[in-house]
């Protein structure tokens, strides 16, 4: 109730704050019998780390994750899959000096005022630290739709700040600190972090996610749509502003025969819809867009208060993304995963394994 | 778990197709000894009704509520309350031939796919009548948030299609059939509907919802946050394709000195945020944006197939909306109010009545 | 959250009170395909109908349930299905002398002091009038659970205040007012009855309830063990003091050796677990005994307070059951069959239609 | 829903198997600013160890409690207590002979039947060893129900085997290894448990427990009344096969003028009801009983099969309980605990700090 558990069939709780001792999260609901390993679930959590570039953070975390529950000798057992992450360099003392204000764009008046006390030590459950645990449960959720049902999740920036990426190359992704798909843009984005570093300044960012092989039929009609709940999910990722399903906001100045992805023989004609129709899936390729904002942590002084209520000026010293929205490829991607692990599951939960006979082929992609 | 229920503290329940016997919902959790009449909850069905102008379906409903529990003495006793709507204008004939047909960006074939069979009468479950009851459980919510607390939560048409507002003046919003809050713009919309009739085509929208008086506090840190919450409660809505909280996708572009909401003695001195930080309320004025994508059903032929996968030509005849998203912004109120009366109650499950001392004033609303 | 709902795939709301317009339900989860009627909802709601003998309370109701949703040409279609049974014969006038009385074990006093008001109308929402709903749900669970899965719920009434069954005939259960399986106590039981009614007093009763073909591997391991699920639906009955699996409270003086189920190669050679170990079915009978209270409602004066704090004498003159058990069995079968058809999704939701090898007959039921 | 997490506003899933790495669970929920530290959960989880008298197992874990999150500067935090114990003596050997055998009266077969495959170490996941995670969690909900509201909940082992308790001496229960409140039974439980021990067999026991100071108005009228969530509460705890509220079974032949509790200006004049009254508290003592079955574990050989279906003989040489009741007490207090936190968190959703106005004095406690 607390809103620290994802899924209702595939349930991730997370739990630990930037700078306590650890963080972790319980995966509740994993089917058993899946073939899992902490190497498998690193490789995911790399991805995400701080400290790979000199565009993201200096903080250096090992975020070595351990299993320490619900697989056994190499499998899933169907029980609870505890996974630990231990904090190994808390700089706490650099936060020491804002305990008492209130960044502005951050957290910190609205814990107060949720809470009447916080761990303001790296913004303590506010960081986005905390998504390391997503992404490691989502690792768990990504193994298992694609070994047992060919569905694939891969994500990708697709604006950062002003620059528009203009090819989609899978196989580039993961190839430079951006996750762009364009190489031809990635000196653009490099230079353009550089001045902003320089300037102490950060930008906002849009990533896309894109999971193909879903089969039509998940999702629930009405409030549990699969877009609602993927507009849930990766709304709840720190920073995320906006989401869109497919043709989203421009969709408002679409008319209806432009919108509408016909059918033929050959499957859909387009994919305005972004895979899904009445909240149920479609069987074509499932996309979503999130907008990231700048990061608010700035070095350049901005006007603010202080829990005392005080004005002040606050100036940002810590380790921060000038561009948050860099590393939120594979958070999103994860939640995209999660959401999809328990849609199957409701679906599986209704039906069994049947089958139904008519299917569309899924046809263009955008 | 199929998902015909939002909220967890104020839960409501919705069932019941466009042409069965009739719809209804359940409302679960509704504090008591609140005074509520079927009166009150018909003004705001009145104001999604069908029917009520040339540029929404001719489909007429009395829509008439009737308050079948948990109502005593004209107050809420606490027991669930159900609300019942009895279908009366049922022109089932009208469908009997689209029985066989995959209407393009309709969810027939979702349906099927997911079900194995459909009840196409009028879109069955899928029918945008389905949201009457989500504005009458609606009413509910926004009479306790506003009489308790003083939140009030209003909706407008801030662009249709091409067509975009430029001012907002509350006043104006119910007093035309776009809910448009700028009269400058209400003869081009007439025009530019008149149009569209002509051509047997539609159009997008794009509604804004803000709730004011929200108190700093409200949302939960992870995956419940008050802008994911609203999230997945407005992408729950028919023909929703994208959703903003404050700037939105447009902090895509921002830089982090822009997009910060300073603080001042006099409050915040603007609203990027949209009222939300770390997922929880700031004070400021909560404000949500949705994009609607065109009615897809047309009197303009499209390609599709049959549920048999021969190629046909489809053809809507029924009565329908031209622009969905005109009569979009009661149901976005609604479900905005939902949000935040089942956040009002998380956080009073927390921290009972108690209220912290710093307030920071709401200052600039955008 | 306030509880109306019960299951969490297979989901059942109800709403409505004792002399309110009507009651109803909302069956959210139901698979689609399965042939279903009133009619057949009906008889199971006849066999629970108040007026049918001497023994229970003459209100007179015609609770005739109709279908409202979720069901089209016969068939459910997966969407939520509602059911309404309008209220009919309200004799509320009886009640209005008890508005101001607290009487002694009814709930008017814990929903006073829950609420702060109360409808006082027949009780209410606390009348057992409420779990009508509950057998029309159980009806619908029933019907999948014997035609998917042979599971068939059964139960009957194990003792009268003093009088114990001797023999478990059931083809006997529905043959005589009481449910009761053995005929040669039936002259007893309404002989007690008799002498019950003249004195204006009420009596306890046991139920049990059995469910056969119940395939081992339902329920999940920690909290929502099947015998946990069980213990909370048919707690959640009115009036119900005491929950059994099994051997129940005789395992208190039980050793292991006289306990333990040994298996042979024939099955189970006993069935003290009732059915459930570890909180997962074996295969075996499932088996519940409740304990009911005896009806509050005496013609007997009783000592009270009134909600001023006045001593007052309580004396009922309404229409009641002298004995609630009594009219208890079709409710526990429901209740049973609502916790089954959860868990036998939730187990699909894990393994879909997987089925493992090794089972192990069984065995004998008791 | 794979039915880890307990609780739906104070909730608690935990994770862990017997001979695995570590223990852990989240409490996510538990209102901010309760002083809380790892020594106080300690002296309850104290309570729970094994090793402690000769009469339990003599495995000795340490079962060191730390906690990881939630936590700041000795107060929670509001954000989720993240709480672990590392297992430390595993003699997984000692399980490796049983990795084929269905234990008669165990988890084995059922977990099986479910999963497909099992960790058979020490019962993996079904080992009560689970439920040291639920008395480290119970010892948080304790703590803030006592110092917040004056509620305290206390157990007793009430029957071992053949021996009742006559008397209820609070002071006494904690000053032997059985949790009994009457020392004059004392000598004869252990000179009872010493034979048993010699035999190689073991014993039921019988645990009550008692709320005190709990107000009226807690539970929700249906399904998630006090009661029932405290049945599904109690008959979670491994090797529980009965729960009664008040009188229990013992209604079964209570006439009605016997059962219900009078009511005068001194209180209630007996408490049948065990403090519940229609699911809803009445400010008497919450009073629940529960009946464990003997360990299954025995020296005495069994006939079973092995999961390849042959015929085997069963002897357990492991380290057991030979009366798991006895160390069932902590463990029942810490599920009433959470059953409570969860309601009167539920009821301050609702009413928020409201009082309503008549009380009658709790009275009677049995």
């Amino acid at each position: 109730m607390s809103g620290n558990t994802f899924g209702k069939l595939f349930c991730v709780t997370t739990f630990g704050e930037s700078h306590g001792p650890a963080l972790g999260c319980i995966v509740d609901g994993c089917p058993p019998g899946l073939e899992i390993s902490a190497e498998e679930i690193q490789l995911e959590l790399d991805r995400r780390k701080p400290g790979t570039s000199r565009y993201t953070t200096q903080r250096r975390e090992a975020d070595q994750v351990k299993i320490l529950s619900g697989v056994f000798e190499g499998k899933t057992t169907g029980t609870p899959i505890g996974l630990l992450i231990e904090n190994t360099d808390q700089r706490s003392k650099d936060y020491a000096n804002i305990s008492e204000q209130i960044r502005p764009a951050h957290a910190d008046y609205t814990y107060w005022a949720k809470f009447g006390l916080r761990d303001y030590r790296g913004g303590g459950r506010s960081s986005a630290r905390e998504t390391a645990m997503r992404v490691a449960a989502g690792a768990i959720a990504k193994k298992w739709l694609k070994q047992q049902f060919g569905i694939e999740v891969r994500g990708y920036l697709s604006q950062l700040g002003p620059i528009k990426v203009d090819k989609l190359d899978w196989s580039q992704v993961n190839e430079n600190p951006f996750f762009c798909p364009d190489t031809d843009k990635v000196p653009e984005m490099e230079e353009y972090m550089q001045a902003l570093i320089k300037e102490g300044n950060s930008i906002g960012a849009r990533i896309s996610v894109h999971a193909s092989g879903v089969p039509a039929g998940l999702g629930e009609p009405i409030f549990d749509r699969l877009d609602a709940d993927l507009a849930h999910a990766l709304m709840s990722i720190n920073a995320v502003k906006g989401v869109e399903i497919g043709a989203g906001f421009a969709s408002v100045e679409q008319k209806g025969t432009e919108h509408r992805d016909e059918i033929t023989e050959d499957g859909f004609q387009s994919n305005h819809a972004g895979g899904v129709l009445g909240g149920i899936s479609s069987g074509q390729e499932l996309i979503a867009h999130i907008a990231l904002k700048p990061t608010s942590s700035l070095r350049i002084p901005g006007k603010s208060l202080d829990i005392n209520g005080n004005s002040i000026e606050v100036v940002t010293k810590g380790r921060h993304d000038p561009c948050v929205g860099i590393r939120a490829t594979p958070i999103a991607e994860a939640m995209m995963a999660l959401v999809l692990v328990d849609h199957v599951m409701r679906q599986r939960a209704q039906n069994g394994d049947v089958k139904f006979d008519l299917t569309i082929p899924a046809g263009e992609s955008a």
